[in-house]
């Protein structure tokens, strides 16, 4: 806890913690997290795309990992929590008499978040070997390319391809994160294990109609975009409400001309659609897309409908979630598998080793937030739950060279 | 006409016109309508509050005008048409041999849209003597105080109260203005007598809720402000729809934090109410403010409703109105009289002096869009109405004086 403390003090803003992919405050933060990692015997690496990565041991490897940027304003949990659990795990390990029959790489990731570049997983795709070169001419809101802010950060544009690690080398990916939502504290439990990451669909629905005087254009007579943008933003929350597991948010609508005494013209407005399910999600956007077009026909307007973004669930893996449920158990508590709504480095790692997920309890379900909070108490069961983990896995390592 | 064209080229936007309080194109528009006085002969100041006075001849006065502002992605003649009709009909005076036994001033307000500081009738009310000082507090999108802005605009926010006219002084005012509604292009009319201004509410209607996890905070959990604006702006469209005379309009929607990924914890909507009957406005009101209430009691949010802007119907004056019907019955018109859905200056003028209002037909009703378009055969009619009602009001004036 008293780490999370100092990683938050690493912050590119003062008063306030955001953590932008190669910023001082991330340099910062990779410094003093090498630190800590050297001090329990790891070797220590800031690899081609500028993730931080501990190896401890011999022979395949586990890794477990989460990632150091954050969003503007964060709060201290939020990817820390994983790389400092993941690194005191290391700990204990090198504390007991027995090394495992297995490497443990703890990586912190560089770059989960996006907030520089708008990108998703550049420090995870690097590892997974899918990143996408493309991304290398993304340009932050300084105008600075990608591939430059990887060279400033002491990274090699060039050679990232190589970080890809080989399948056969890799036994799993394991990742502590806070949940972000509400559900362990209903159930008072102070860890779960996450079954699936959420796909996810971004939409942009576009209505034109016509712009009008407020005071003269009668009521019959109008085609106003705002009065049919509200239809699809309570449409969307209607069909989410009756859906279980689905999630739509209308995170923003722009109204133009978007002045009080003026009939709007225009109103674009945002749709994220995510379910655990991909067949669920993808027949709730049908129904959306459906429901939104019918509006726009009834009100005489026109409709542009947009998928910005569109990404699939991934599964968590069922044998590695079991060795974590059974940890669980092992620690005296309550198994409980939840879906992940949000995002994480996990769904990159996934195209490369089977993952697994640990979500610890946050107060209130707050996160993206100074507000996060996460009680000590939990973190030392997740703590006792990845060591008992870590016997499980070496024991099925063990079974498997029998 | 071309002068019309001249002015839309006084834009604070590229490509599209809007004109706001105290801009550069406002100071641009100001320019060149003092210099077209000038050139026939007025006296010209721009008052304390940044009205331009155009003065010509002695005696009592006549007021003729209208507005240079203009909303967002506006047409070019609400607001400019009425002032330069009066400055053509000022140039025929200064053609014409004798000079009226009154003095005509041309005023083109500075403010009546109230795109900036959503105020209203900031001009004409100055000149009324209605000037709230309340409203010198209000702050602009970029937090500049109206005070200050009245200030840089040239003008001077403790002399505005020294604007006010005496009654006495003034003889009438009239306004010149496109219908911006469908009657007289219905109805074949170049042009038409107003009977009543509608009165008008202006109400900011905030909403609070809590911002959260797009992807991990479930539906039943949240506190979703847009999803509650979005049911406030369909009320009020269904109460519109179904009340005979009543509109009802949301104009803008401003959501926060506005990120697609996040739920929004707060929006604030604008909405305009009017109706030719004061009673059936207020009831209107109540019944919308108690079904925002509603609305947020049900889903947790809280409501913030506060009316900007309250202003009763207004009746144009009986003797002045017929002075202009009589005009329009020599130009070999028919004289229809019709109710303004939209206010104008004369509302506030109305405080100080009898008015009347003559409008001018628009194509198809459209107007506060670049689709507004006037035909110069109309605009004809309305120069010769006004010539003849030049000469009414002098012979009103003779009459009075024998």
């Amino acid at each position: 806890m008293e780490r999370c403390d100092a990683l938050a003090r690493a912050s590119d803003e003062p008063g306030r913690l955001t953590r932008r992919y190669g910023s001082d405050a991330m340099r910062q933060a990779n410094a003093a997290v090498a630190a800590w990692m050297r001090a329990c015997g790891m070797t220590v690496r800031q690899d081609a795309v500028g993730n931080l990565v501990g190896r401890f041991g011999e022979g395949r490897t586990l890794i477990l990992g989460s990632h150091l940027d954050t969003v503007r304003d964060a709060g201290k949990y939020d990817g820390a929590l994983g790389v400092l659990v993941a690194l005191a795990a290391v700990e204990r390990l090198q504390e007991s008499r027995l090394p495992p029959p297995f490497a443990v790489e703890v990586i912190a990731f560089a770059d989960e978040e996006g907030l520089r570049f708008h990108s998703t997983y550049l420090g995870s795709r690097a590892v997974a070997g899918t990143f996408d070169p493309a991304t290398l001419e993304l340009h932050d809101a300084e105008g600075v390319r990608l591939a430059d802010a990887i060279r400033a950060f002491g990274g090699d544009p060039e050679a990232i391809a190589c970080e890809r690690r080989r399948s056969e080398d890799v036994a799993g990916y394991c990742e502590v994160h806070i949940e972000q939502g509400p559900v362990l504290e209903q159930l008072g439990l102070p860890v779960g294990v996450v079954s699936a990451i959420a796909g996810q669909s971004r939409i942009e629905a576009r209505l034109e109609g016509e712009a009008g005087h407020a005071g003269t254009l009668p009521m019959g007579a109008r085609r106003d975009a705002l009065c049919g943008a509200a239809e699809v933003i309570l449409a969307a929350e209607s069909l989410a409400r009756g859906t279980p597991g689905l999630v739509a948010t209308a995170g923003r609508v722009d109204v133009s001309p978007g002045a009080s005494n003026v009939v709007p013209g225009s109103a674009a407005l945002t749709l994220d659609v995510r379910h655990p399910e991909d067949a669920a999600r993808r027949s709730a956007l049908d129904a959306l897309s459906e429901r939104a077009a019918a509006i726009a026909a009834e009100r005489g307007l026109r409709l542009d409908w947009r998928v910005l973004h569109d990404c699939d669930a991934v599964a968590c893996d069922p044998a590695l979630s079991a060795l974590l449920a059974r940890a669980i158990a092992d620690a005296g508590f309550t198994v409980h598998r939840l879906p992940s709504g949000a995002g994480h480095d996990a769904a990159a790692l996934a195209a490369l080793a089977p993952v697994a997920m640990l979500f610890v309890r946050c107060r209130a379900g707050i996160s993206h937030n100074p507000a996060e909070s996460v009680s000590s108490g939990d973190v030392a069961v997740a703590l006792r739950v990845v060591d008992r983990f870590f016997d499980l896995v070496a024991e099925r390592f063990e079974q498997e060279e029998r």
